[in-house]
């Protein structure tokens, strides 16, 4: 077994959806030994979409790989009581617990830490009030679905990818590794709260969206168009859609050099009275440039184009559907070390990401797959609070535990 | 001065964009030193969009902020010299370097590791073979343009918000940190890379869009609406628009509650055959579910919608336009505790946010303001290479450093 950057580290993890799974995740696809727990029936995301055609799901398996499943009756007294022990549990490198469930009842931070002192708890919620709120809220708050998609709309776009759930899930892991190296420094523990609506309107700040609109400075629609320089979409002579990105000098000389078109670029920035080695001023003749680019890649199927681009190092990608990134692009197989293929229970054959960090100083720990729900209650209570064999079938027959046998 | 809870650590950074920066950024406001180091006249970000009307860059001043500035001249022997000795000075919690700059020439991690052998470097790539990608080509070919945006439509819909960009600086972050913590307890530097198209792939792989696709199962456009479950946006009486989430068994109840809509709901399930406490069968029936939302909300303005809503806790926002979030919106304002409101040099006064992790154990790090280019270069050269102010004038008169007064 290939030992992670993080191995000793154990993390206990009550969570559901995208964000808490993810941040837990991230720190088990590193080597931390990470235990969620759910009640008997599975959690709120057991049945997320996508699912098989037998109702296993595609996106629970997803945010769950590599970690150890735990499942207890958290409606019971005594089952909730299992749960604090396992998140209060000793051990130098334990006691972190993350959770999106709200920090009261068995959850509340100050009743876990009379248990252990030193417990480091995150807990991730909608807004900073406790409020309900999801990314697909979230992102309707921050204004990005009015300045997204076709330029002559008027209506709101979503976003598909849940953009603020993955990175608040980044987040979750860097607040549990600062607030563990507070903790090997200190030996304090704490409660470290994250909100998701926080989230968003920080990475809105941080972009400079915030500063933008209260300067009075309208964010219109682009449509395809990168803001502030020049980038866009074009279609080739065979159907197929390249993205185009000239953001810095290199990137823009690169495409002016491909496609030749130095001395009418020079003659459009005469014209216009702009100066288009400065990225703004691209921005500004985008439209004018798009139609010096256009035609060059209209005359010419894909191949070749590509074959252009990147004999001059031209910053661009294909559009390509889902479809043929799982079965074209070798970037999306296991000829690229961050994916495994594996057999995962409930599914079959997957093919699967690790993380996408690469340490030198530790091999990369391979994509995993996710537990059964329960695969691992018996040997995690074993462990970590000594119930052995014959205790364990007793917790069975009372209905208090889900065991792979049960 | 508050210390944060990373409070001792020392980052050098040279980068440019969002990842890298958002990486450092996040690091500086848990309070790290991050100390970027940038060429002469600025680096390549240094005037991106958005821009004020005498061209400083909000989106350099949102990425940088609470970090230290060194402005070196990079292009000469003399000052990378200064930049290495930089990244590679003593100190326990210091020689950490992240940059997104490619890991050859002065930045080459084993020149570097001659210099300081247990440094840690990590480098942000564009893909993992060293090749040129941004958010913009690798959103491209990942596939979720093609899911985004109106059903009907057959183009690609780029995101506004560099997703990919905002995951892999928080990746960056954990990375760090991960490294620091194996450095700790074993001694060992190293090299650690991310790429930042498998950070696109990675996440695509943990949602199960990898595993959906290669199952043949073919994701469709749905617009607005949420995938495997109920969700979308409703336009009021009053023309404005609200997202209503109905995720869980408890956020539907909420909205079927609010709406007194239990009982045609109920009759609707019988009639198409479906259970509609299932999230999936909520999918399925979306079309005429959204057929019993729909009038209710359509006769109310979206004061009264709010009202209700609230009052039976369903999940759900109002659709704001980035100008109606910074005017109207008390959670974007000094009111909620993640911003503060300073002057930023070049700008004026600036509303902008710190981290959204909250730690008990250490007050919050306030937003800062991003330095001036060069700002600290004669301190950071005094207090990490013992560079005095005669010889930094020296080094000003050559032209190899720019100084705050020079």
């Amino acid at each position: 077994m290939i030992e992670g950057i993080l191995a000793g580290m154990r993390v206990v993890e009550a969570s559901a959806f995208v964000a808490a799974p993810l941040g837990g995740m991230t720190l088990a696809q590193m080597g931390a030994d990470v235990i969620r727990i759910d009640p008997l029936g599975g959690g709120l995301d057991h049945r997320r979409w996508p699912v098989t055609a037998d109702n296993t799901s595609l996106f629970w398996c997803g945010l769950n790989k590599c970690k150890r499943s735990v499942a207890l009756d958290l409606a019971s007294g005594e089952g909730r009581e299992l749960a604090m022990a396992l998140i209060t549990a000793p051990g130098e490198d334990a006691g972190l617990f993350l959770t999106n469930f709200p920090p009261r009842g068995w959850l509340d931070p100050d009743a876990l830490r009379q248990r252990r002192p030193d417990l480091i708890q995150l807990t991730l919620q909608g807004d900073r009030h406790g409020g309900s709120a999801v990314d697909y809220t979230a992102n309707a708050r921050i204004g990005m679905p009015f300045i997204t998609g076709d330029p002559d709309a008027t209506e709101p776009v979503n976003h598909v990818l849940p953009a603020w759930d993955l990175i608040a899930g980044q987040l979750v892991a860097t607040g549990l590794l600062a607030a563990e190296r507070h903790r090997r420094r200190t030996g304090e523990g704490q409660h470290v709260r994250l909100a998701l609506q926080d989230v968003a309107l920080a990475a809105l700040g941080n972009l400079g969206f915030i500063a933008e609109a209260r300067a009075g400075q309208v964010r219109e629609r682009h449509g395809n168009e990168l803001f502030g320089a020049f980038g866009r979409d074009f279609v080739c002579a065979d159907g197929e859609r390249v993205m185009v990105v000239g953001l810095t000098g290199k990137q823009w000389r690169s495409i002016c050099d491909a496609l030749a078109i130095g001395p009418a670029v020079d003659a459009l920035g005469a014209r216009l009275g702009l100066d288009l080695r400065r990225e703004g001023d691209r921005f500004r003749a985008r439209r004018e440039l798009a139609e010096l680019v256009r035609p060059w890649i209209a005359a010419r199927p894909m191949s070749e184009v590509a074959q252009v681009f990147d004999q001059h190092g031209v910053c661009w990608s294909r559009y390509q559907t889902l479809a043929q990134l799982v079965n074209d692009d070798p970037e999306c197989s296991a000829a690229n070390p961050l994916f495994r293929e594996f057999d995962q229970a409930g599914v079959g054959p997957v093919l699967a990401p690790g993380t996408p960090l690469t340490f030198q100083a530790s091999l990369r720990v391979p994509a995993g797959p996710a537990p059964l729900l329960g695969q691992h209650t018996e040997e995690v209570l074993h462990e970590l609070l000594g119930i052995d064999q014959a205790a364990f079938g007793k917790l069975i027959e009372r209905g208090l535990v889900l065991g792979l046998a049960s």
